[in-house]
């Protein structure tokens, strides 16, 4: 595992990325809880190396939190604001010698330009939740999937970062039909509505919402699944 | 005014604006032109201050380029690609001397900084083109609205920067309504409907726009254009 301290990265600058999957009927965000003294939950994020696009960091980040290849992520906003680098987090960054992976690391030596102010690169993704094994990296305590109506307290705007992922999820999923990135590859029309009215927070007409889904022509029919009630039994789908 | 390198801007983080004006039934881009030997148009650019909001950089950036306050503006995407410092430019500006404002201004001592990798946060703004008078900086020989059609080859990738901003301004007219803050404060029907179809560059029927605009139940109609010819003058519209 490298350390942040010894990469050439592009100083501050930094990736935050809003994870989601979808399990159990729910809009889940995937956030590691950092592996300091108290609560401090934070986005998955990295930096940039001098010689990578930022796509492509974006892309080694979720890598890493994920353990999958070819997700789909989107750059939706970027987080500018001057004093968004809250000064309890900074302090504690300073404060505290944390024991990381065992070695004792002086954060004010070997992080001093982690300290500083970022602008960061808002990245969402969207992936199958049965696929994910979620990896920590060395700052990490913990990482888990939260619900999105049950965020724990985060760091600096992270919050507010995953409003305006969830913002943009719903303004694109229309136009861009990605809501299918977080499904399984076969699925029933009655999932789908599912997922949309959980992403939505709201219901959808089922004639009304099945016609639409229809009409965007992006779907292949395929036999129908085995429920046991053979007249029943609804069609599977897949993505043409 | 002041020197770029004297400011305690955030290295490797720059801002490219891309500045829309509406005349002559064209849509235009505000572009200066380099004072280096040879022929190099840029975006209006310009850096983060260590204690300012990127927003509130890029306001001051279009103020200074346009002499007026109050700008709509909006950020549209960051450029992160690691090769897109054009090798060209940075060797224009490592080896020229350049005169700048009477001087000779070693651009490799004072501006090192200025060569490296950037990554760049693309604002796009839309402005009244009656009242915008352009700006030169110290680094412009002239600027200059071009048609969005006939614009000059630009350095690096400007081109493309303009491009995604005119699809970002395409695709949020509707839902933001953004288009009237390139016309003066009152306009007629016939007027908004040149916009749309000089920004969307397509045709419109006369009858179906007229009925999609007035549902968005933004104008507010004001007394008749006063025209010469009483029964065909048509009314004026203002926001509400």
């Amino acid at each position: 595992m490298h350390k942040l301290s010894e990469q050439n990265y592009i100083h501050q600058i930094s990736i935050d990325c809003v994870i989601f999957g979808y399990h159990d009927k729910q809009l889940k965000v995937l956030i590691p809880k950092l592996h300091f003294n108290g609560d401090f939950w934070a986005l998955p994020s990295g930096f940039v190396n001098q010689d990578e696009d930022i796509d492509n960091a974006a892309e080694r980040i979720l890598q890493d939190r994920t353990g999958i290849k070819n997700i789909y992520l989107e750059q939706f906003y970027i987080f500018g604001k001057a004093n968004r680098n809250s000064v309890d987090f900074i302090n504690r960054l300073i404060d505290l010698n944390i024991d990381l992976v065992g070695k004792n690391i002086n954060i004010q030596k070997e992080y001093d330009w982690f300290t500083t102010r970022f602008i960061s690169v808002g990245y969402y993704a969207l992936v199958d939740f049965a696929k994910v094994i979620p990896q920590k990296t060395e700052l990490d305590e913990s990482i888990e999937w939260y619900n999105i109506n049950d965020l724990p307290p985060m760091i600096m705007d992270h919050n507010e970062i995953i409003l305006k992922a969830l913002e943009t999820l719903r303004k694109n999923l229309d136009e861009k039909l990605t809501a299918f990135n977080l499904l399984p590859e076969t699925f029933t029309m009655k999932e789908i509505q599912e997922l949309y009215e959980t992403i939505f927070d709201r219901t959808f007409v089922r004639t009304n919402f099945q016609k639409k889904i229809l009409e965007f022509n992006v779907l292949e029919r395929l036999e129908k699944k085995f429920t046991g009630a053979k007249n029943k039994a609804p069609y599977l789908y897949k993505l043409k």
